[in-house]
């Protein structure tokens, strides 16, 4: 596909449903070129034409729609422990998916054997075929050279340090191999959902650990060594407990799942992981509760920082503990309203993933997706990361 | 000019000298293009061509550049009692620049009339006249809707919340007039002045307050309503000084020019403003080196979470303290290396500001020159920040 008419196609994918007539316009392109392009984009199959838009008066004009159902994408958002795979159509929704619990440190040979396997079953289930599949995104929990599609030093990915995820996975496949952070994709999944997605917004994931995913000027930014967005290791006031990076104060330390479980076991509750926090939250546990809303303001407290410095429309909260809900939701308002200035919170909206656990496979898809169908923004975004 | 034009000028200020056949390959446009927009260059007085390229065999090339004599721009960077002004010429190097004394309490009007009568006389000193002035330039204390050219209430300017400061210049002057934060001109014009510049830099303001202009993915980031950068009032962890915005603990009360000053003058000294400051700290005086050591910690710490979410290549330091020079960027560093995690450090470069009192007019300049020279480039911007 040449870069312009990846760019209609992209302005379709944006629009759902247009109007040769308002494509020409809103693309500032003659409508004999507007012609020529979408005679390769229908003869791709990668939209349809039919029915008819309300008139305004003269000949009635044909509906053009971007064809979701052109291929699969192939997704996985990894974990530590637990994953999730799926089967994505070209619309980034999941056909079918599936958690899986698989110890990442396997590394990636084994680790990519596996999802090998599962793919192919899911793919079966959904009636489709090997040839459908037209690209693979993946998220891992670990920073990522974007451009490389390779894992840089990711502390808890032991084996995978260096490795080209992406090469491999076009090795495997004979398609486009997507690799970023697994936050990076949870937010641009929750973006994709959005009718008016924001410029800026940032993605908290609350799980065993802490994570950000940032989206910025309508990008995900990932800083000079794809580590941006990480929030675990940032400094809060409290009473310095010591954290697995080897430094004492960190927000993870404070406020991670892992900790909160530990609190809670140490309190003589049963609370293993952070699921398992969620879930005495849910059936009302006085002591869990009040330690998932301290839980909510110390993380408010870092977010506080952030809004002052990025000014975001938006900040999404997901992972595990999200399943909380307003009782840690209403702890990071707290302290965000109370600590940030009055000028970075007038347009601020703070919530909880609409997407739940499948952000990280929606935005997969979505990375995917951009890749295959727009391939003029990937390689805007590769120069930038370059 | 049309976009594409625009877009070779770009490529040809990038470049600082080339050829033809460069500028066809770099460019990916065929010679009869590039011929047809150079020619159109070459009659907007633009660029200039002359001399030879050592030969690789052949005919030797013909040399291409930029024409920086091609025009001037007017600017200033306005602080709340100090400003600077500056005539610039077209490669944003300060033909001559000013300092003056002005309460920007009196006003946008007054204001505007104020430079205008410096601008005048520096304009003649130069040998310019009003015919060769292309564009204006503008750095404000506070928070700008960029789109807009207008500032949104802003702290310390009392009298110009809404006022349409880009619109008024333009009525003035009848060139394009731009207007930004001063620390996001700040960091422009640092990030002009070097040679590799990096994509993602955090410019550290420290003055009588403390702010930052973040470029991300190589721009400006401003955020939702251009606040972004505002860290004076992130939280840091110390006794709890209550700040001018009505907390306590916040980065500027703790380690600000004024909070210095403050501090060196309870202890006897005679310090009124930051300059003070930085005068005593030069003849020695230790109790003021040990204040500004302390207060680069404290900057260091706000800074650490910073390196954690941005992961920026470059921090620059700079506004009146930066004059201080080692012994604050000591503490930064300190304090930086200590608390951000080692993959987000390891290609991080602390300084000072090489442009000094000099990088807000020079950022202006570019910020008027990036419009009159590149529209498409500013269109591109202007959408995101829309």
């Amino acid at each position: 596909m040449s870069a312009s008419t990846g760019r209609l196609l992209a302005l379709i994918r944006t629009l759902g449903e247009t109007t040769r007539a308002e494509l020409a316009s809103t693309a500032g392109l003659a409508r004999s070129t507007v012609a020529t392009q979408l005679g390769q984009l229908l003869s791709d199959d990668l939209i349809t034409e039919g029915g008819t838009a309300q008139s305004t008066g003269g000949r009635p004009a044909t509906l053009i729609r971007f064809n979701e159902s052109a291929g699969v994408v192939l997704v996985a958002d990894l974990g530590a422990t637990h994953s999730r795979l799926a089967v994505c159509d070209f619309g980034a929704t999941p056909l079918i998916t599936e958690p899986i619990e698989m110890d990442i440190g396997i590394g990636p040979d084994a680790a990519l054997d596996r999802l090998g396997e599962v793919w192919e079953r899911l793919l079966a289930a959904t009636g489709k075929t090997a040839a459908d599949v037209r690209g693979i995104g993946l998220g891992v929990p670990g920073p990522v050279e974007f451009a490389a599609g390779r894992a840089v030093h990711p502390p808890i990915m032991p084996g995978w340090d260096g490795f080209e995820i992406g090469t491999e996975l076009t090795r495997r496949y004979g398609v486009p191999g997507l690799v970023d952070n697994d936050v990076n994709i949870m937010a641009l999944g929750e973006r994709s959902a959005m009718i008016d997605a924001p410029n800026d917004m940032v993605f908290v994931k609350v799980g065993t650990g802490i994570g950000s995913g940032l989206i910025l000027g309508g990008r995900i930014h990932r800083g000079a060594t794809g580590t941006a967005g990480d929030i675990g290791h940032v400094q809060i006031a409290t009473d310095g407990t010591p954290c697995r990076c080897g430094n004492v104060g960190c927000l993870e330390a404070a406020a991670g799942g892992a900790a909160l479980a530990r609190e809670l076991t140490a309190a003589g509750l049963d609370a293993s992981q952070s699921r398992d926090v969620v879930d005495l939250v849910r059936s009302g546990e006085r002591f869990a509760i009040h330690a998932v809303r301290r839980a909510g303001r110390v993380i408010g407290e870092a977010l506080a920082s952030i809004v002052n410095l990025l000014n975001p429309t938006l900040i999404v909260v997901g992972g595990d503990l999200a399943g909380a809900g307003e009782q840690l939701i209403a702890g990071i308002r707290e302290v965000i309203y109370q600590r940030s200035t009055a000028l970075a919170t007038h347009v601020l909206e703070i919530r909880t993933s609409k997407l739940g656990d499948h952000a990280g496979v929606v935005g997969a898809a979505m990375m995917a997706l951009d890749r295959i169908l727009d391939p003029a923004a990937v390689d805007a975004a590769l120069e930038r990361s370059g």
